[in-house]
């Protein structure tokens, strides 16, 4: 007796999570372990496994075996429905775009990657420029495929494949209710802090006493050493799934923050992909409900608790014992000081709570006007220094701190930088529900007791993988449909250091 | 116009090779850095990989181009032939073994590794004697299936997987040359060494200083850290490709010299690989000729050129800048006589280069027995220890130390221990030749130079790649057919400390 179409399904799928999982492992290897000369094979491993994901993907086989699967579905249950829609979403995704065009993305990105380096190194956009010119071309070509496949707008499209279930419009009302109330924020906040001045902090910070720190602290958090590993790198990030998790951290030997903070944040990823739920892991509906959502959970862990006063009073002691500091500098409210410090500065990834979603906004920006051809890549660099001064009131000291600080162009990911903004909108908003449901949330921070957190988020976020459309997922897990609101709220108390107005969704609910 | 047949064929094992590069790094990930864990993820990732590379090699286009291919092969030169020779060889070997047949030997060699583990550990034949039973049944099978196809012997059929060109009348010829001189020759060597004791090694062997130490000599030796690792693991070994060669050391903090020697052995491997021809890298043909010149390039590094006087007197004042050391045990001769101490023992891994043979001996015979079904695994812990009386004169203290000591045939890897014998024999060849093609090869390694060494055995056997037969290579390399006199002047020599007869192949010299 055969499968049925839809179990027959489900065993390809499983092959793509192994060819996946294997794809995750070469990424790491090429950041953390691999030879510097090694590029190159390390390419053509990369490429063939994508290449096989996506024959699988767009194989008569599968097709044939989702049309059979749809006209049987009446014996499936709710999450074998989403899981077939999921693999449905894939398929089209893998046949909207040509494997030719495909290619010439891999090429171009590859070449325009190796430039950016040395444009950065030099100082120079001129040298990017004509890189970034290929990509946006070919992205363009990508996103009016895509588009016209999925019957999306071309920039709806391209973040459809970040993360599904985020959409202009929503992009739109979020950017409006933060531009509306973000940059009087950010000179009330700057007003109030001055007033409280911060005491440097001064120590021995070694890369194995941080190890040794972060260690400690991500263990509190259960972070499973057993089936994941914390390895040091040149910035931070998350590969593997959640059978064998790596998240590294980039330490710098003057801020002991730069690491812990850091490694908060890939814990957070790393933290969703452990609660994915066990049953689905090979499966599409068994993954995170896209980037934006993935944001909204390393932000949480890093913003919202990393930068409270529960944390820094379970952090503190840690602090002593590791660096063996005391003193002033290192009480708990100088140590809150430091880590909700508001600054405007020119560098995205330096930027604080209160500052960061104006640099997320400013990209999204230029980078829909690329994409649509209002803006030429040949007047961004005075675009940005133009934006940036008008946004932030600030000027970058060159392009190295300006228009080329970010990867993200020349990998082509375009469509990508509004989510971090979405995903800072839903970890504020998943904060407020998490209060509302853990009352003793504070107390047992401080105590190093993560349990309540992880479990909350375990059940309405981690345990959910894909089984419902982004937004879906928010509002059963919160109440409330998505929108800054919370956000907003959380920063007006946070940087004022009052209460805000009673919870109200007053700022841009979405419906 | 589409690509001629052969060239075809060179991209399918292009890719081939990229998928193996990838399955290489997952390996070598599993044993250096994979958390414990882990291992389920990874088997899933391993056999996704195995069945990819399979499907490559059996698919209808692979069969279609290499008969067109053949038919047109006018048009080839020589390392196209012997490359389309590889490809068929290949092909042949994943045609012979169904599928079924391969993953119910995946299934029964993981169980085996995993209770022959428990086994050792618990000291008791009897709890691994069932799995062993099970895997011998599916080698026999594959050994018939193999045999069959390839219109080999089915023992001929099973080493031919590991390593073409050794066959068992090579293998009965070279053991019947060993059996006759060895026993004796041991006796005698002890004999001799008793006149001159052994002092202690005593010093502070730190991981950090070993691998300082190691790291020197790699690097002396031409090893490229910039396309390759060395990293510590439980056992030596190595993994990768010439592009990303990663070799592992295992560190005994009471002996400086099992790391520092495994590494060179590995370290005789990685050289293989790097030498290949590098147009050839990702063809059949660029691929080391098989297990046994593979084993035979580890054992002249590590035996032949490690355990010299040159080499003792090019190491001496490391072990001093690294270790600190200085005084009559660290004297030339004591080293040297360290290095060469020759003592029965009942393991292979700890035995000395003159009984090491004979612990190859013993196996190849037992296995052979085995398969052939004149020994039954009940009686194979009988059969060992009789036969190490006889052969070593020695008694196994327990399993652990005696029939359980190799994971060989846990694996499945019969027919791989004769290769230990022939590599011993190619090695001592190869440096017979090399000493009369490089006059100062002592004086240059005494100096740290391994220019000529290298050089030498770049051009005449890595450089070669797959391109001829086994024995066609080593009599070019070194003008001569392939036999065991080379080893045995070797041994006496260096073991009787006195000139052998003159250069001349009475001892078992095979057509």
């Amino acid at each position: 007796m055969s499968l049925a179409p839809y179990k027959q399904l489900e065993l390809e799928w499983k092959r793509l999570h192994a060819l996946r999982g294997a794809l995750s492992l070469l990424r790491w290897d090429a950041a953390v372990m691999m030879p510097r000369g090694s590029a190159a094979g390390r390419g053509e491993q990369l490429a063939a496994l994508e290449t096989e994901c996506h024959a699988v993907l767009t194989s008569p086989k599968v097709s044939r075996l989702l049309e059979r699967a749809a006209a049987g579905q009446g014996g499936l249950d709710e999450w074998e429905l989403a899981n077939l829609r999921e693999m449905r979403r894939q398929r089209d995704h893998a046949f909207a775009v040509p494997v030719s065009l495909i290619s010439r993305l891999a090429r171009a990105t590859a070449q325009a990657e190796s430039v950016w380096h040395e444009a950065r190194r030099q100082n120079r956009f001129e040298l990017f420029a004509p890189n970034l010119e290929e990509v946006l071309v070919l992205v363009r070509d990508k996103a009016a495929l895509l588009g016209q496949a999925l019957a999306l707008d071309s920039y709806d499209a391209l973040i459809d494949e970040w993360s599904p279930g985020v959409t202009t419009v929503l992009i739109d009302t979020l950017t409006k209710a933060y531009a509306r109330r973000l940059p009087s924020l950010v000179r009330e906040a700057i007003d109030v802090q001055a007033a409280a001045p911060v005491l440097p902090l001064e120590g021995k910070f070694t890369p194995g006493r941080q190890r040794a720190l972060v260690t400690d602290v991500l263990r509190a958090i259960g972070f499973p050493f057993d089936r994941g590993r914390l390895d040091e790198a040149s910035h931070a990030f998350t590969e593997g799934f959640s059978g064998d998790i790596r998240i590294t951290m980039r330490i710098d030997a003057r801020d002991p923050f730069v690491g812990l903070l850091g490694a908060l944040h890939e814990a957070g990823h790393a933290l969703y992909d452990l609660g994915l739920p066990a049953h689905w892991l090979d499966q599409p509906v068994g993954q995170a409900r896209g980037m934006a959502l993935e944001e909204s959970q390393s932000l949480l862990i890093e913003m919202l608790i990393g930068r409270s006063r529960p944390f820094v009073r379970y952090l503190r002691p840690l602090l002593e014992k590791h660096f063996g500091v005391a003193g002033a500098a290192w009480s708990d409210d100088n140590l809150y000081r430091v880590l909700t410090r508001v600054a405007r500065g020119p560098v995205r990834v330096d930027a604080d709570e209160l500052t960061y979603p104006l640099h997320v906004i400013l990209r999204t920006d230029l980078e829909r006007r690329l994409l649509d051809g209002r803006l030429a890549v040949r007047h961004l660099r005075d675009a940005w220094n133009a934006d940036l001064r008008q946004r932030l009131g600030v000027e970058p000291t060159d392009d190295a701190q300006g228009v080329l600080q970010d990867a993200h162009w020349a990998g082509a990911a375009f469509g990508y930088f509004p989510l971090y903004m979405v995903g800072a909108a839903i970890a504020a908003q998943l904060h407020e529900g998490l209060r509302r449901d853990v009352p003793d949330l504070d107390a047992e921070i401080e105590r190093g007791n993560f349990q309540g957190l992880i479990g909350w988020l375990r059940s309405g976020v981690h345990g959910q993988g894909a089984r419902l459309p982004l937004q879906d997922l928010v509002r059963d897990a919160t109440g409330r449909p998505l929108s800054a609101a919370a956000a907003l709220r959380h920063l007006e108390r946070k940087y004022l250091d009052r209460e805000s107005a009673p919870l109200a969704d007053a700022a841009g609910a979405t419906a």
